[in-house]
C-alpha cells in the first residue's frame, strides 16, 4: 500500500492545520491512503509576504527529507512555498496548492477567477500564473481584503466572499478558486449562492495526489 | 452520497469498457462513489477522426440525460467528443479524459509530452490544446502509428511506447500525458522505465472528478 | 472551369438562406464561379446552443459528400459547426464564417470587436477564438441580447448594432465583425454610423473562397 | 460602381509588375472591380533588406494620395512596406500582401508555413508575425536561398519549391505561404506536388480586397 | 576608448534636442564615453504619426552612417523610427527609446504602464509592444491628450501626468514608462508623486548603451 | 550624490566575488556611483539547485537590511534568489541578473539565447523566462555542462562557449546571455568570435542599475 498523503500547513497556526484535516476529512476512504495534516512548527504564524514565503522553503526542505514514508506531498499555503525545491528532493510527487487549485478549475470552466484574501498577494500570484502559462484563461483575481485571521474566525466572511466571487463573475468567470489554504467551509455555501463551481485548493490537490498514488 | 462517476466509452468496443473498468478498479473505495463504466452503445468501433468524434455526440447527449442519477461524468475518449455540449446539458460536472490528462501533467512536470495512437490525431489534439491555452507548456506530441485495436492486443505496444516517450523526454517533457483511453494497462512500468511521471488520462479525470464529488 | 461555390446555412430557417443569397449577390461576377445558397433541411430552426451545433454534423458532412461537384463550401453558420470535420472528407477547401470573419478583420484594423447576438454565446467564441490563436487581437466581443428572430426582422436591430458596435470601439476595436449569418443587411449602413470597418462574416467566407477557386 | 484595385509593386521592375498582372488575371471578372498593376517608379530594383523596405514608404504614400480614384489598394511586396502609413491616409482599404497571405493560409490549415527567397528576410517576417500575433500558428519559415531574380527566371526554382515546401511540411505545416510576390506561377503544380494548399499572397491580398469593395 | 554614444532627435525641434542633453547631463562621466544629442535636420517638426516615422528613416540611415565614429546610437523618438534599418547598416549597437524603456520597466515592476502624448499613438505603441512580445506585462497605455509642444511647454502637465498616472496604477501597473522622448524634467517629481517607478525611455537607452560600450 | 551600487555574490566563493569586481571595473566611474561588490558569507560554495537558491533568501534579506546606504543592489546569480523578497523590503531599486542580462538581450537581437553552465539548470531558468512572459523571443538555452568551478579555470571552457553559442546561433538566436555570474572574461573574445551580441548578466544589470540611480 502507498504511504500516507502527507499535507503540510507551512505555518505555524495549528487551528489552521486543524481547519485543513476538517476539510479533507472527506477524502480519508477507506482502502485509500491515510491523509495526515502537519504544521510545520518553524513556520511563522501566518504567511503574506513574499519573504514569509521564501523563509519557510528550509525547513520544510528538512521536513519533506524526514518523511521518506509519504506517499506524496501537498503543500497547503496558497503561495507554493519550496515547491520546486521539495519536487528536487523529493522521491514522491509533491503537490502545490495554487497549481493544483488553478488547474482543477480550468476543469470546470472556461475562464477562472480567484479570491485571494489581500491585495497584496495579486501581483504575486499573477506572476504564479504567469509562470504557469495559464494567464489566458484567468478572469481576475479579487481580494477580500481581509487578514487571515478574520477570514477564519469572521462572521463577515461569507458576505465578503459572495460580493467578490459576484464580482469575478461578472467579469468572466465560471469557476472560482479560493485563494487561501483556509476558507474550505465555505466552499460549498458560496457554490450554491453564486452559482458556477468554486474550488477548494487543498482539496483540489489532495484529489490531484489520490490520482497520482491510487494503484492503477 | 453522491451518485457514481459514471465513465463512458464512447465507442461500442466492450473491450476498451472493460479495460477502463479495470484500470479504475483502484479508484473504487469504500465510502466513496461507485465508479461505472458504460459502453455508448451507438458510437463506432473506434474514435478515428474528428467525424467519428463528432457524431458521437447525439448519442452521448442522450445517455448524460438519461443518467440523472450520476455525481459527475468522465467521457472516455481522448477527442473529448460531446464535452462542452454534455456540460451545457448536465447539472453535474463533467470531464474529458484529454483535459483532465493534461492539467494533472501540468502538476507533475514543467514541460509536458503527449503519445498518441496515430499521426493523424496530432494535428487535432494541438488545436484543442491551443483552446486550453497550455502550448507554452506543450514539449511535443509523438505517435505511436498503431492502431487502437493494436495497441490494445499487440505484444509490440510497449516497446513502442518507450521509445516514444524517451523522445518526448529528449524533446524536454518531464511528464508524459498516454494520449489514449486503451493504454492504462501500461502506465506504471512505462513510468519506471523512462523515469518520468506518466499520467493515464482516465485515472487522471476520475481523481478530478473525485475532488469534485467527494464532501468537503 | 471550378465548380460553385456552396454555401450551406445549417439551420432549416429558409428565410436566413434567402438572406445568405441576397447578401451575396454582388459576388456573383460573370466568369466566376456560380454561389448558391442551401439549407439544411436536417437542421434545427436555429442554432443557439453547443448541443445545436454539434447535432448538425452529420447531416452537414452528408450534404458535402453529395455535393462532389462542388468548388469550395461556405458552412454558414458562425459557430462553425463541423468544420473540422467537413476539411477532412472534402477534397476542395471547406471555410467556415466565424474563421473567415476573425480573418478578414484582422486585415482591416489592429484590434477587433464581435457582434453576438446573445450573451449565451460569447465563452463558446471566446474558446474557438482562443484555439485560432488570435485572442491577442480581440478587443472584446460584445452581446445585442436579442434572438435570432428578433435580429432578423426587428425594427430595434440597428439601434442595437450601433449602440454594441460603439461600445465595441470604446473598448479598443478599429474593426467590427458582425457574430451571426443574418445581419449582413445592417453592414454597410453601421459602417458608415460608427466609422470603422464592419465585416460581414458570410461575404468574407465567400471572398477567401473566391480566392482559392478563381484560377491563378 | 467601386473603383478599381489597385495593385502596387513597390520595386521598379515591371517584369515583376507584368508577372502580377498575370497572376491575377483570373480574379478580372466582368461586374467585379478593375484590377490595375502599377509600378513604382522611385522604388528600388529590388526589395531586399529592411533599409530598402523603409525608403519606399515615401514615393508609396505619394503613389496611394494620387490615386484618389481607387476602391482598394495592395501593397505586393511581402515586406508590407508602408502598409500602416498608407492606412492611416488612405480612406479606402489598403492591403499588404504578408499579412493577407497568412491570413488566408490560417483558413487553409492550424500550422502553416512560409517559403521566404533569402535566409535575410527570415527574421524581419518573424517579427512582423510576432506583431500580428499569429507565432502560435506558425510550424516555420524557411528560405529558399536564391535571389529574386534567380526564382523569378531561373529553371531550378520549383526543384527548389518543392523542397522547401516539402521541409516545411515535416515541420509539421498544412499550408504553406509563398513569401515573395513574384512566384505566383508555381503556385498550383507546388500545391499539386507537395500535397497542401499553397497560397499566393498577392492573390489572397486581392481576394480580401474584393470581399471589403464588392457590394453587400 | 570607445566612441560618443550619439543621441539623435528624429525631430528637427532644437528646443527637443536640449532638452534631451539636459536630461542626460548626468550620465556624463568623466572616464566614461561622451554622449551627443543631435538633432535631426531633415525631420520634421514633431513625429506624430506612421507616416512621419516613416519619412525620417531615409534622414536617420544617413545620419548613422555619416557617424562611423560613434560608439553606440540612440533614435530618441518614442516610435523608434528606423531603428531596424540603423541596425543592419551600423556596426555599433542601436538603441530605440520605446524598446529601452519598456525593457527598463520590466526590471522594475511586474505590470507597466505607459503615458503616451496623444490618443492617436496608443494603437502604435501596442503594435510595437506586441512585436516586442511583451504585452502580458503590459497594465495599459493612457494618453495625455496634448501635443508635443504643450507637454514641453505647458504649466498643467505635471498635473495631466499625475492623473494618467494614477489611472496606470489603478489599472494594476507598478511601473510607468513615459511615452515621449520630451518629458523627463518631470520623472522624478511623478515617482515621487504616484509612488512607483517611472521610467524615461531616453535615459533607459542611454544606460543601456553604456552597457553595451563600457569596457567588460 | 546616491549611495554604491551594491553587488551582491550570494555564494560563498571569494574568487568569484573577485571576478565580479573585475568584470565591473570599467563601469567604475568618476563622479557615478560607486560599485561595491560583496561575498554573501552564510551562501553556499556554489548555487547549483532550487533549494541552494531558495535557502540563500533569508541571509541576503538580512544583508539587504543591513545596507540602508545602498542606492541599488544587484543580485549576482543567475537564479536571480531572492528577488521579489528584497524588491519587497528594499526602499531603492533591485535587480537580478538573470532578469536584466535577458531584458539587455532583447534590445540587441529579435531572438535570444542562453548558454547555462548545467543541464539542470535549463529548466529552472525557462520556469523563470515564462513567468517573465519573454518565451516568444528565446531561440533556446543550451548547457555547457561543466561545473562552476570548472568554467571558472578550466581552459577548455573558452572552447565550449563556442560550441554552445554557435548553436544557438543555428537555433536562431541573434543575442547571447551567459547564464551565470562567472563567465564575463570571456564575454568579448565570445562576441567577437562568434559574431553576435555577447551579454554578461552583471554587466547588464549595473548598466540597468546606473540608468536607475544617476541623476536624471
Amino acid at each position: 500500500m502507498t504511504g500516507p498523503i502527507v499535507v503540510i500547513n507551512p505555518n505555524s497556526n495549528q487551528a489552521v492545520t486543524d481547519g485543513l484535516a476538517d476539510a479533507l476529512s472527506g477524502f480519508q476512504l477507506q482502502g485509500g491512503p491515510a491523509i495526515e495534516c502537519l504544521t510545520l512548527a518553524e513556520g511563522p504564524f501566518g504567511i503574506e509576504s513574499q519573504a514569509d514565503s521564501d523563509l519557510v522553503v528550509a525547513p520544510l526542505i528538512d521536513l519533506v527529507k524526514r518523511r521518506g514514508d509519504a506517499g506524496a506531498f501537498v503543500i497547503a499555503c496558497y503561495s507554493d512555498p519550496g515547491l520546486e525545491a521539495c519536487r528536487t528532493i523529493s522521491a514522491v510527487p509533491v503537490f502545490g496548492i495554487q497549481e493544483s487549485g488553478v488547474l482543477a478549475a480550468l476543469a470546470r470552466g472556461d475562464l477562472f477567477g480567484v479570491i485571494a484574501i489581500s491585495e497584496g498577494s495579486v501581483a504575486r500570484h499573477r506572476r504564479y500564473m504567469r509562470r504557469m502559462g495559464v494567464l489566458d484563461r484567468l478572469a481576475g483575481e479579487r481580494a477580500l481584503n481581509m487578514s487571515v485571521a478574520e477570514t477564519a474566525t469572521g462572521k463577515d466572511t461569507f458576505a465578503a466572499l459572495e460580493r467578490t466571487g459576484r464580482k469575478l463573475v461578472d467579469d468572466g468567470a465560471d469557476a472560482i478558486v479560493l485563494g487561501c489554504a483556509g476558507m474550505a467551509t465555505h466552499r460549498s455555501a458560496l457554490e450554491h449562492s453564486i452559482g458556477v463551481p468554486v474550488i477548494d485548493p487543498t482539496q483540489a490537490a489532495v484529489a490531484m495526489a489520490l490520482g497520482a498514488v491510487l494503484p492503477g
